[in-house]
């Protein structure tokens, strides 16, 4: 089933992206800004979060609202949009095995002489532009409004707070190691990650079908827990993986995440053999 | 009738604001990142987009429907998300006649040694965070849908416009002032300021109300015309305002329009003297 989901994911990638040509004349307005958004967009990924958008749905659903897979693709675009942001601040120049945005935009910019921006100013707008895409697409679903209201507040909301980990991600830098708690690192790892990678997916597909305040609850906190054992791997593929198999640069950001766990580690292993 | 909408704009930013912390407990995730939103939303400023927003609505309904200020408070909130991005990209340091938002950071970061990152990227998620933000407010009012659902598509267009106008600008950055023509600055003018800021508020407003879409459509071109008129004088001021009054950074940007024009018409006058 996951492999038929991810495929009806791709194809309607590529058919929205087409669509967004025609009714808002990307093409037209900018032929290098509409080919860097859709290469963006249709470089291969896992499409992890529309599917378990559509998992969560289809939970609690027998038929397929119209234009459900267009709303799951928002969430493609959501992620689109961070991680273009996140590569200009981490200053990685690797995502999905190719350039990261900012990057590309540089290498475009180096033919040009005095040239007064960066590719890190483009990849600003263009990410704002995914975002907008991203909502845009979310709201595609023909299903009960209350139903349609209550998904798009839990999609901000996962916006939200992806941003509002990222925040605390970079003050936390400013810490030193000896003070950060275990309490810290999991409000980064559910704010910045688990919400809108997991959590906020499964949920939200859920409430678009119908579920109860108590069965969306059990889903999100699956999704909090899924989050994590996420991101723990990815800390460790980020702090030991190999950058060409990963698709995207190693050790990048501030995480001091594992580094934490390790020295925790160490000190309780130092502690027992007193 | 103006004087009166704007202060209930006012007011309905504080509310917000306000509500914004309790639904997302924004203090309580970090202190710093609630007090520089609400410095930045509650700066004082022309709230020029909402009024008109209220007035295009007020124009095609004798009632106000619940939460519409709520709703007019987006533009504001988009504006300031708009803003803080662009600053980032203009470096420019002064926003509303206080510093802009990562300068704010910078002064703030100053304090630490060894920082990895800079005020600039914080601005960034905190720019990303007031968007989401902005369409939570926008989707508050309670209105038909199907004038809600055109509405949002009316929003997330200026939106795009926006980024789209801010990217074209940029890359016009790299063309000679020579290759520059009137159509490619009116481009800019139209996506960048008078989409969001003028013809995109007034229609919108009219739209949730109810206005047909002859009527949608004349309120839109009048908003083109007047956004136009804005940022001729809004450059002229760029270049021969005194900082300290217009409350923003001189000369940002690449913008050369108004170069552009000076060019255009030194040579005019060259031409009848010759």
């Amino acid at each position: 089933m996951h492999f038929e989901i991810k495929k009806r994911i791709d194809n309607e990638l590529v058919k929205f992206i087409r669509n967004m040509d025609r009714v808002y004349s990307l093409r037209k307005i900018s032929p290098l800004l509409f080919k860097e958004i859709k290469d963006f967009a249709l470089r291969k990924g896992k499409r992890l979060r529309p599917i378990l958008f559509i998992i969560g749905y289809l939970g609690f659903s027998e038929k397929v609202a119209p234009n459900l897979y267009t709303s799951a693709i928002s969430l493609e675009l959501l992620h689109d949009f961070l991680i273009i942001h996140d590569d200009i601040i981490d200053k990685s120049d690797m995502r999905r095995g190719k350039p990261s945005m900012h990057k590309k935009f540089d290498e475009y910019l180096s033919k040009y002489k005095n040239v007064k921006f960066t590719g890190q100013d483009l990849s600003i707008v263009v990410g704002d532009i995914m975002y907008a895409m991203a909502i845009h697409a979310f709201s595609s679903i023909k299903e009960e409004n209350s139903r349609k209201e209550k998904a798009l507040k839990n999609f901000l909301e996962a916006a939200i707070y992806t941003g509002a980990g990222e925040f605390i991600e970079l003050l936390q830098g400013l810490k030193d190691i000896e003070d950060t708690t275990q309490e810290d690192i999991y409000k980064v790892y559910d704010l910045k990650t688990a919400f809108y990678s997991f959590a906020r997916p499964l949920s939200t597909g859920a409430i678009l079908a119908g579920a109860n305040q108590y069965q969306t609850n059990r889903l999100f906190q699956s999704g909090i827990n899924l989050g994590r054992a996420f991101q723990i791997k990815d800390d460790i593929l980020g702090i030991f993986g190999d950058e060409s198999k990963i698709g995207k640069s190693s050790l990048t950001g501030w995480r001091k995440s594992f580094i934490f766990f390790l020295t925790k580690s160490r000190k309780a292993l130092i502690g027992k053999r007193n």
